[in-house]
């Protein structure tokens, strides 16, 4: 069952007509009957299949790479090593996630002088078909120097590591190291006296300490990485892909190749799931460099293996916390230390996580500690929320124990803790309409939170953060013949955002959402956005949208004016009418179609186009409660129950934010009970592949209920709309982590909470 | 060689930096290594290949369609006939070409009641394979009743002739008949008192008269008719389409098929060349709605036999002129009368070919008469210019009678009668900045007039004028990250404009033209504008460029004002350079590539938008002159010198209006001397091919010299464009019939003129 909670403001929410209604998504027909087209469905004459050669090895030294037969071999048109590919000054890739400069971005896409993980790029080819192209990578020869591995980040961390990159040095530590370390950087965020609070007994009357584990878990979208790309004999190149940002993959490819961005011409094909993993290039490059080297298109598509060992999942971390209390539930200092694997480039969401960690709290003394640690694994790239969800599952792990120790009720504890309006964030943000204690009680007062729990049922709460992004966003409003309208933006669709635009496109014109159509442009058709991610593109691509509306309007009354011959002072425009107020000269209202049926005599066609760098995103926050069933036969978990709360600003389409919040949960369940990757002792993975990787499907979750909390529109968006996609995945693996510690009686600690584990923790709990 | 003559305004030119230049062509590259993607180049998943069953009568009535066993056919998807098709009331088609209603445009793509011409469609199908396609076209069972038909158009207007349409009234006739006819139009322009001036032996000293015939000829397009159409489930559509109009393709295909045009997204392809044969749809309706009855995607290309038999040539026509002169050479009276045929739906371009008839001459006393008739062939489409050559060859040769029985010289003789700005043409415009004077003495003036004629040839000249057309267009200019732009709009390129637009656009930012790229849009990504044709894409849409150009360097202007937080008045733009000139601030030029990289710290992505509905598009003057070659025995005739000066304007890109001019004299060629459609006593057209319809080729033709004459910019251009694409098909007709005319000693009034006819004339001539 999912709610709507408390929507205040009625007067303004009753006025709106499409805002916060349910229309049918644009995109469904299309993607249950397959004919949407996705990266991997452009056929271009003379395509080529491209494939990748990877590195066996963990950790190597390239001696050598011989393509001489692959090259020769019949229907082979192009073969590409590291050496087709410029070298890059380690400079940091503006727009993009983390620490990744342009030189681990190339080196990422192929390897130059050293591999650095199983499944590495070392070479790659373009054939006539794709088993000539698998033909051909047997006969390309690469020749190792073995080295020694690291795959655990506090194994990486430890004196005489092996080290990936020589010249790595620590960044943010002073004085600046001399010598080398797989430490890319530590990053120190805090206010107050910690040291001081912790030892003050007049405040640290409680104290709770621990150290949570985190395993690397993948993305896991259904649709691999694809793309096809077509180099021009004159220079100018397309490139068709699955992506959340081509102008991203436009500026990367640019950068990596030596291309002037406006010589690059990227359309994102429909997208089959990112959630951040597709916020980085790694074949497209590739591909590039391919049609560049033989003068056709070349397609390549990641097999489901290639997708687990050379894209990124998200970070395995570890994560010391501790808290200090008063009696009352008072928290007064809060410390913690975060170490994030990497992957094989620095660059780890770790900077996210120590900002979010203790973002829903007011807490006088806080000290944060993180580093960004580099090992033999792939590098990780974005994953909904990046970083949150591990520091999460640490910080409200020790809530739930602080709770416990207080004899509190947990939700009382948040409440007494819980930042409001006015209050100053750790991370530095000043928080304006926030409802983080509206979310709260919309949990507490759940008949959820009171229901009968059955024998061998434990029950978790746990909250999370997201800032939630602005940004730069393009976007135009044109209005057709017959009086419907276009939304065209940069924004790749991955959750829902088509219908969102539309709607709020709909509403400011006054326009039913059925004559609104939103389509996603190539990076030609319309000015640059930044990617989708951050949980921006309702947000900010939405106020670009309404903006570009607002001119369309502004032009229909000025038509209108025209029209009648009256001044524009006198026009207004209602319901989808030009209304003449003017009481000299009564007229009949002008609609949309009418003008646009004239707009010929008019000025021309209608349309307008906005782009901005919208400030000021609302940051989301989510109370998510859950009960966890345990067989204590097998160690099998399973989540019975799951109401997830969450302050949304307004909802702008209620339905695309509720799965947005399922969704968001379903991928965080997972990565509390049962995703990892499982390396063998030659930093091999064991698992790449559905069969193995074990991602929760329909017949794993329960209905997971959701109760969207607009009591604080974000004033800052003409709708109101905040962020809604990442802030779900914040809770959830605290949620579930807390629940099954209360079945069974011990703390757990290290995700995934797999039966294995399950099972030996509650051998410790029987002693 | 190619001349620029007369180059005025010296100064303001020599400011240009880009306009006027050469640049490499943008697609030439693509289309010589065959990367270009034309209309049948797309792939998608799960593609049917629909063909199209087509009449072998001229005239009869369909008694029934059997598609049952065709449809059980395996590997058949879909079989539609007129049953799939909304029956469509007989309104006019708002911004489509002459007087087509949209019931007319959906039985010509597919034939409701009667089969009116050989090739018309009456039934089409999808299947898995082109084989099986044709396979089940042959199942399918239409039973006709044969009805007597007409070809010619005389005999279509005869007392008495087989009757195409039964409901079908003489428009422009009063009172308006009773009776039904083939006559679908009659059309009156003039001024004065004709009949009075050619009785009057103080005006009308000498008099010429004649009769002039011209065949049906096709534009010769080397790409066929070709789209792919994909119908969602969801009742979204997709077309890709080989065409001159995105937006005409769209609103065709949503009221022949009753879909909201928002629904229907429209993409042009690469054209492989239109010239006026690409402003309609044929096989667009018909694949979307194959598409919609079977839910896959279907691709349907035309065979050239389709493209003679099926698609639009431009009228074969009969014109009877009559002129009246002083002795002096001054005109003082003319009188036309045009007989067009339409083909089998009203429509034909006799509209144009009565305006423009005298328009290059200031007569008193002008009398037009034009009749659109109705016969058994293939509708008429346009055809550069459309119905301007065939009155200019009737006008042109009786000028090139009177020069010959008064003995002047012919640009005498047209000198003396030449329009100039401030007169009002018939056709209701007054002139403002023309140069048909100064045209025609760049051609007197030219070495060629005054070159020795060896023996077996003749010399020709004749004139041609063309409106150019303005109207709705829209275009976008958006700066990208590294300060190069991008230029969208909605007009397809069949002539060089997106060379012309991104060379206007470079010269208003003033950036290098190799740093700006124009792109053709589908119809979501950009507003409106009117099909490409007409000559009105550099004049049209190259306004909405400038204008969206300007829009950005105003933006760039207030960005570096804020910058240097100096008042915007004191910011000009210069050389793709903000400067201050603010005495107080000095401040170091901010160039476009540097606003460009801090855009997103001065308010977003950096672009504008502009839709106008341009006026003032300035009329083209050509005037030709060629030497011809005749083989007395043989009858074959050889074009060996030819020279074309032409009313320009400004040249955006000198270049492609040399190409322009002398792709329309190649056309103008073939019309004269070789194309023509050959029907058999059936009704059956004997040529549909290449083989057999003889257009010319390289080896067939001269050098075509060209002189650009830019002495009257159009003031209503920002880079004084007019229209160049039409003119120059104008008088080659006329021109190359005078120039033989003289080698045979004998007036040459039927075209075209080919061998057997010339030897004809060879034979009467010699008596």
């Amino acid at each position: 069952m999912n709610d709507r909670a408390n929507i205040p403001a009625a007067a303004q929410a009753a006025a709106l007509h499409v805002v916060g209604t349910r229309p049918v998504r644009p995109d469904g027909a299309d993607k249950v009957t397959g004919r949407a087209n996705f990266g991997a469905d452009l056929r271009l004459p003379g395509m080529l299949t491209g494939r990748v050669k990877r590195s066996p090895h963990a950790h190597a030294r390239i001696l050598g790479i011989d393509i001489a037969a692959a090259a020769a071999l019949p229907g082979v048109k192009a073969v590409v090593t590291a050496a087709d590919f410029p070298a890059l000054a380690a400079v940091a890739v503006e727009g993009g996630e983390g620490a990744a400069t342009l030189r681990d971005v190339s080196s990422n896409c192929m390897a130059r002088d050293k591999v650095l993980y199983v499944g590495h790029a070392v070479a790659a080819v373009a054939a006539t078909s794709a088993a000539i192209a698998e033909a051909a990578l047997a006969l390309i020869e690469v020749r190792y120097e073995a080295l020694p591995h690291v795959i655990e980040v506090e194994a990486a961390m430890a004196p005489g590591a092996p080290l990936l990159h020589e010249d790595l040095r620590t960044k943010g530590v002073t004085p600046a190291p001399e010598a080398a370390s797989n430490v890319a950087e530590k990053i120190m965020l805090g206010r107050g006296d910690v040291a001081a609070a912790f030892v003050d007994p007049a405040q640290a009357e409680v104290v709770v300490e621990g150290r949570y584990v985190t395993a690397a878990v993948h993305q896991g979208y259904i649709e691999p990485h694809a793309c096809v790309a077509s180099a021009g004999a004159d220079g100018q190149h397309q490139v068709w892909v699955s992506t959340q940002g081509q102008f991203m993959v436009r500026t990367l490819c640019a950068k990596l190749l030596g291309i002037a961005p406006s010589d690059i011409r990227v359309t994102p094909a429909e997208i089959g799931g990112g959630f951040g993993g597709k916020t980085t290039v790694y074949l497209e490059p590739v591909a590039l460099a391919l049609s560049r080297k033989c003068g056709r298109p070349v397609r390549m598509v990641m097999t489901r293996a290639e997708v687990f060992e050379a894209s990124g999942p998200t970070s395995g971390a570890v994560a010391e916390v501790k808290l200090a209390a008063r009696r009352d539930g008072r928290i007064v200092a809060a410390e913690l230390v975060l170490k994030f694997q990497a992957g094989a480039f620095p660059g780890s969401p770790v900077g996210p996580a120590c900002m979010t960690a203790f973002a829903c709290y007011d807490i006088e003394h806080v000290a944060v500690t993180g580093y960004d640690v580099v090992s033999n694994r792939p590098k990780v790239a974005a994953y909904r929320a990046p970083g949150a969800p591990i520091s999460a599952f640490a910080v409200e792990s020790a809530m739930d124990e602080l709770a416990l120790k207080l004899g509190m009720d947990p939700i009382d504890l948040r409440l007494a803790n819980a930042v409001k309006p006015g209050i100053k964030a750790v991370y530095g943000a000043t928080f304006r309409e926030i409802a983080f204690i509206d979310t709260l009680r919309a949990i507490q007062s759940h008949p959820h939170y009171r229901a009968p729990l059955p024998a061998g049922q434990g029950r978790g709460v746990a909250c999370g953060f997201w800032f939630n992004a602005g940004g730069e966003s393009s976007a135009a409003v044109h209005v057709d013949d017959d009086g419907g309208a276009t939304v065209v933006s940069s924004s790749p669709d991955i959750g829902g955002s088509r219908a969102s635009l539309a709607m709020m496109a709909a509403e400011t014109l006054g326009l039913p959402i059925e004559r609104v159509r939103a389509v996603v442009a190539d990076t030609t058709a319309i000015g640059f956005s930044g990617l989708t991610g951050g949980s921006r593109v309702t947000f900010a691509t939405g106020m670009a949208v309404v903006q570009a509306a607002q001119k369309v309007v502004d032009d229909l009354k000025r038509r209108a004016a025209a029209t009648w011959d009256c001044s524009l002072e006198h026009v207004e425009w209602r319901d989808g009418q030009a209304r003449c107020a003017d009481p000299e000269k009564p007229q009949p209202p002008l609609g949309l179609k009418a003008l646009a049926a004239r707009s010929a005599r008019t000025g021309g066609p209608i349309g307008a186009e906005a782009s901005i760098n919208a400030q000021g995103a609302g940051p989301g926050f989510a109370v998510h409660l859950c009960d966890v069933a345990l067989d204590p036969e097998t160690g099998r978990s399973t989540v019975v129950r799951y109401t997830a709360a969450q302050d949304v600003g307004r909802a702008i389409h209620p339905s695309y934010v509720e799965g947005q919040i399922q969704g968001g949960v379903a991928q965080g369940i997972g990565w509390a009970l049962n995703e990892e990757y499982v390396y063998d002792a030659q930093g091999v993975q064991q698992n790449p592949g559905f069969l193995d990787y074990r991602m929760p499907v329909t017949s794993d979750l329960p209905m997971i209920d959701t109760i969207l909390v607009e009591t604080a529109p974000n004033s800052r968006h003409p709708y109101g709309a905040k962020g809604v996609g990442e802030a779900p995945i914040v809770p959830p693996l605290a949620a579930v982590a807390n629940a099954l510690s209360h079945a069974v009686g011990r703390r757990l600690a290290e995700l995934p909470l797999s039966p294995p584990r399950v099972l030996d923790a509650l051998d410790a709990a029987r002693g």
